[in-house]
C-alpha cells in the first residue's frame, strides 16, 4: 500500500533547495512512497529537474504564501491561509496525505496543525517528541518545546503518547517511561513533577520513576517525559556540548604537524563515531496528540536530515500513530472510570 | 595574609579518604592557606599521616555527626547540630574561617548555610553557581538546582550575584549576562522569563538578552541565569552527553586491533583534549547570596576535584565575594529608589 506524505517544500532555511532533492532521494529509495510537494510550483519544478523515473509518485500542490521563521504563530494562522505549511496540513485533513512534514516555524506549525487537524479527544495539548541516540539504540523524549508550562495531567498525557510512539514505531513492548527530574530522591523536584509522577505511576504504563538529565543518553528508559522548557533546554544543551567537545578535539588535533598526521590516521574511526551520533540521522520530531501525523524537521536541515524527517513521517503514518494514541487514551479513561466506580 | 578555609572532612562519597589528601596537597601548594579540618578527629589524624611540613597551617575541629547524602535537609538542620557540615559552617559564622567547603548533601548544605550565615539583606534565596568550560575560557551559570521555582525578581538577583562573582573572581569588567530561554525571539518563553528579562535589562548590568542552551558552551556571555530546575537539567545533560560521546569514541577505538593501535597513537592528543574539558577542574559550586562563602563540591569528587573546590573557596574568600554582592545589591536598591523618587 502506498503512503502519501505532504511536504512543505518552501520551509526551512534553504527551502526547495533542500526539500526537493531530499524528496527525490527518498522517493528513489522507497517505492511505496508518494509525495505531495506543496509550495511555489515554478520553484519546485525548477528544483525537480528530470524526475521522470518517479514522476507518477510526485504531485505538486500550489501554495502562494510562506510562513516566515520569526512570524508570530497566531498571525501566520490568521493571515496566511494559502501558505505552503497550511496547505500541507490541509492535505492531511482532506485525507489526500497521511502525514505532513515541514521545516518551518515551530510555533506556527503547532498552531496550524492544532487548528486544522484538532486534538485527539481527551488530550489537552500537542507535544513535540524527538529521538535521541544512546549507546544501545535511542530514546524518545517529549515535550521538546511546544509547551512552556505543563501541569501534572499534561505530563501524564505525554507519557501515554510517548509510550504509544515507542511501541508502534520502535516496536518496543511496554516501553519504559522515565520522568525528568533534578534528583532521584522523592524529596526533590517541583510540585508539578511530584504530582505527575503519581499520575503516571497509576496509569498502567511501564513507569520507571524519575530520571536525571545525565541518564537521558544512557538508554536506561525508552521514553523520557518532561515539560517543554526543560526538554528544550536539555536538547539544546546537548547540541552545544557536542559542538564544544568536537571543537576542542579539532583544536587539539590541529595543533601541529604531528597531531595533524595522527588526525589523518584517526579520521576513519572518528568518522564512524560521528556517524553514530550524527544529529541529522535523528532529524524529525513528531507533533503528538493531533488527529493526524505532522513531523517537524530542523530549520537548518540538509538533504540527508530532511530525508530522515520524511522517513519518520512515513513510519508513523503506516502505523497510524494518531489512532493508536486515541485508543490508548480511551483505554486510560475506561480504566480510570472503572476504578472510580468500583 | 592567610586565608582560612573550614573543610567538612567527613563529606562526600569517600569522606576523609578524599578530603584529607586533597587538603594536604593544596596546603603544600598554597603557603598562604590555612585549613580547619572538621569531623572525626581519629579518622582525620589517621588519614593525615605525617604532615609535619604543614602542621602549623592545619587545625582539627571535632564534630561527632555526619549528614547522610539522602537525609532530608530540614531533619539534618534540626537534629544534627554537631555534624561536620554544621560545624564547618559555624566556623565561618564565628569568623574562625573565611569560607567553608563541603561535598555533602546539597539540600542540607543550603539549609544549614542559610540558617547559620543568613542571607544578604535584600536577597531572597541562595543560588548555586557553577563554572563550565567554553572554547575560549569558561562561563558561570546559576542557579544549578537550589531553587526549583524562581520568580522574575529572583532571576534578577541571580544576575547580580553572578555578575559580582565573574567580576571579582574572574576579573572580568562588566561581565555580560544572558538569560536562559528556549528561543531567542521575544515571543517565546514563559511569563516568568519574560518579566525577568525586563527586570535584568533595567538593572544596569551588562545584559545581553536571551541565550538558548546551545550557546552555554559557546562563550557568548560570561554569566548565564536560569531557574534551578532548568539549570540542573542543563548541567546534568552536559554530563550525560559527554559520557555518551566518550563512550561511542571508546567503542569505536576498541573495535579491532588496528583501531586499538590508532587509539594508542591518538591517546596523548585525546588526553590533552580531555584535560581541557575535565569536569574535576570545574568542581566547586558557590552558594551565593549568603553572608559568608560556602562552596559545594561534587559528592563523587576525587582528590584533584576536591582540591579545586578548596581553591575556589579560597579565591572567593580573598575577594570577599559576599561583601561585594551585598554592596552591589545596595547600589541596585539605591538606584531603584532614586529612579522612583525622581
Amino acid at each position: 500500500m502506498t503512503t502519501t506524505i505532504a511536504v512543505d517544500a518552501m520551509s526551512g532555511d534553504r527551502g526547495t533547495e533542500v526539500t526537493v532533492p531530499a524528496s527525490l532521494s527518498i522517493l528513489r529509495k522507497d517505492k511505496a512512497l508518494k509525495l505531495l510537494l506543496v509550495g511555489d510550483v515554478e520553484k519546485i519544478k525548477e528544483e525537480l529537474g528530470d524526475y521522470s523515473d518517479v514522476a507518477q509518485r510526485v504531485e505538486i500542490q500550489a501554495a502562494s504564501e510562506i510562513v516566515e521563521m520569526d512570524e508570530p504563530p497566531a498571525l501566520a494562522l490568521k493571515k496566511k491561509k494559502d501558505s505552503s505549511m497550511r496547505v500541507a496540513i490541509d492535505m492531511v485533513k482532506a485525507e489526500r496525505a497521511q502525514a505532513a512534514v515541514s521545516a518551518g516555524n515551530t510555533g506556527a506549525l503547532m498552531a496550524t496543525s492544532r487548528f486544522v487537524l484538532k486534538m485527539i479527544p481527551g488530550l489537552k495539548r500537542p507535544a513535540i517528541c524527538g529521538e535521541l541516540p544512546t549507546l544501545s539504540g535511542h530514546v524518545r523524549m517529549l515535550d521538546l518545546g511546544a509547551n512552556v508550562e505543563c501541569g501534572p495531567d499534561m505530563l501524564r498525557q505525554f507519557a501515554i503518547m510517548g509510550s504509544v510512539l515507542a511501541s508502534e514505531v520502535d516496536g518496543i513492548e511496554e516501553p519504559s517511561i522515565g520522568l525528568l527530574n533534578i534528583g532521584a530522591e522523592d524529596i526533590k523536584g517541583s510540585e508539578v513533577v511530584k504530582q505527575a509522577s503519581k499520575l503516571i505511576a497509576d496509569s498502567g504504563l511501564n513507569y520507571h520513576g524519575y530520571v536525571e538529565a545525565d541518564e537521558i543518553y544512557s538508554g536506561r528508559v525508552d521514553v523520557i517525559v518532561s515539560d517543554g522548557f526543560s526538554g528544550n533546554v536539555s536538547l539544546k544543551t546537548s547540541e552545544g556540548v557536542a559542538k564544544f567537545i568536537m571543537g576542542v578535539m579539532r583544536e587539539e588535533f590541529a595543533k601541529n604537524l604531528i597531531t595533524k598526521l595522527v588526525a589523518l590516521i584517526a579520521l576513519p574511526i572518528m568518522r564512524a563515531a560521528g556517524m553514530r551520533m550524527d544529529p541529522r540521522r535523528y532529524n524529525g520530531a513528531s507533533l503528538l496528540g493531533l488527529r493526524g501525523t505532522v513531523v517537524k524537521s530542523h530549520g537548518g536541515a540538509d538533504v540527508l536530515a530532511f530525508e530522515c524527517a520524511i522517513t519518520d513521517a512515513a513510519k508513523q503514518a503506516k502505523m497510524s500513530v494518531p489512532d493508536r494514541i486515541s485508543a490508548a487514551v480511551e483505554r486510560q479513561l475506561e480504566s480510570f472510570e472503572s476504578q472510580t466506580s468500583s
